[in-house]
């Protein structure tokens, strides 16, 4: 078995948002699938380490903002290596609030989920929502996973379902 | 509501096969998920209407081939747009065999799964399965959706998730 064949999968590139009782946070994800059009679902993979899963668990609901190639580099760094347990991560990123939930200015589409139900797996929940809004912000090409780890040599954080110990 | 907002999210082309009792079975599908690292578990929704729906709950084993921006576009017009009720897919199509699974052989990779769970919507299944073997088989960069969409000009079958009435 070669582990590495499951880096041939294409996935895109994701800052999941929502809150808790003082402040927003999120986290950048890209196992993310529509699952059914109508009504619009998707499904979202995200590990237990994350503060946002928690946060989902309890709001059940959360934006997802689309990441384009040309988007703020900081996105990335912020949500994707940095935990909110003790940190504001909105501190420093431009965002707006959609029906209560914050979108980052700097995304190319963004949706808005109500939780409908969730998986749990050793590592990671599924959860099933709901697409109750969605919007194209921005005209930029959609980054995938693959364009962020070859042209801007990004890594995959340990809480990614696509880490691979090098 | 803008519902083109969900062509910004990003995914890779892949076939799905797996077979009845007489035959070999497999259909394009594009809403593909790695959901654990340890053990390499995936998710993929496929409509009810596909007969490998249908197949996969019987057999509850299925082979995974990643298309490359390369592939013959017979494989994607085979498995994409036809129906393997009455019709023999693997006729005309090069194949290997790796556990009883059948794999395209111009595939980038391919992966094999065994069930593990399935969540039911009202038009799709998402099958959740752990990955027992895996390879990559070709040096191709994986085709992503845009790519098909926008390179290839393909269009989206009415059963998939992705599906948008034109």
């Amino acid at each position: 078995m070669n582990i590495n064949a499951l880096t041939k999968l294409s996935y895109g590139m994701y800052v999941v948002c929502t809150k808790d009782e003082k402040q927003y946070c999120g986290c950048i994800a890209n196992s993310l699938i529509q699952i059914t059009a109508e009504p619009a679902t998707i499904a979202v993979s995200i590990n237990h380490n994350n503060y946002t899963n928690e946060c989902i668990k309890k709001t059940k609901e959360f934006s997802i903002c689309v990441l384009g190639e040309n988007v703020n580099p900081l996105i990335i760094g912020t949500f994707g290596f940095r935990s909110a347990r003790n940190f504001n991560k909105f501190e420093n990123i431009k965002y707006e609030i959609f029906e209560g939930l914050p979108v980052c200015t700097d995304s190319c589409a963004y949706l808005l989920c109500k939780l409908i139900d969730k998986s749990e797996t050793n590592t990671h929940t599924i959860f099933l929502s709901q697409v109750v809004q969605s919007e194209i912000t921005k005209d930029d090409t959609p980054m995938t996973y693959a364009y962020y780890h070859n042209v801007i040599k990004g890594k995959s954080p340990k809480n990614a379902p696509t880490y691979i110990p090098q």
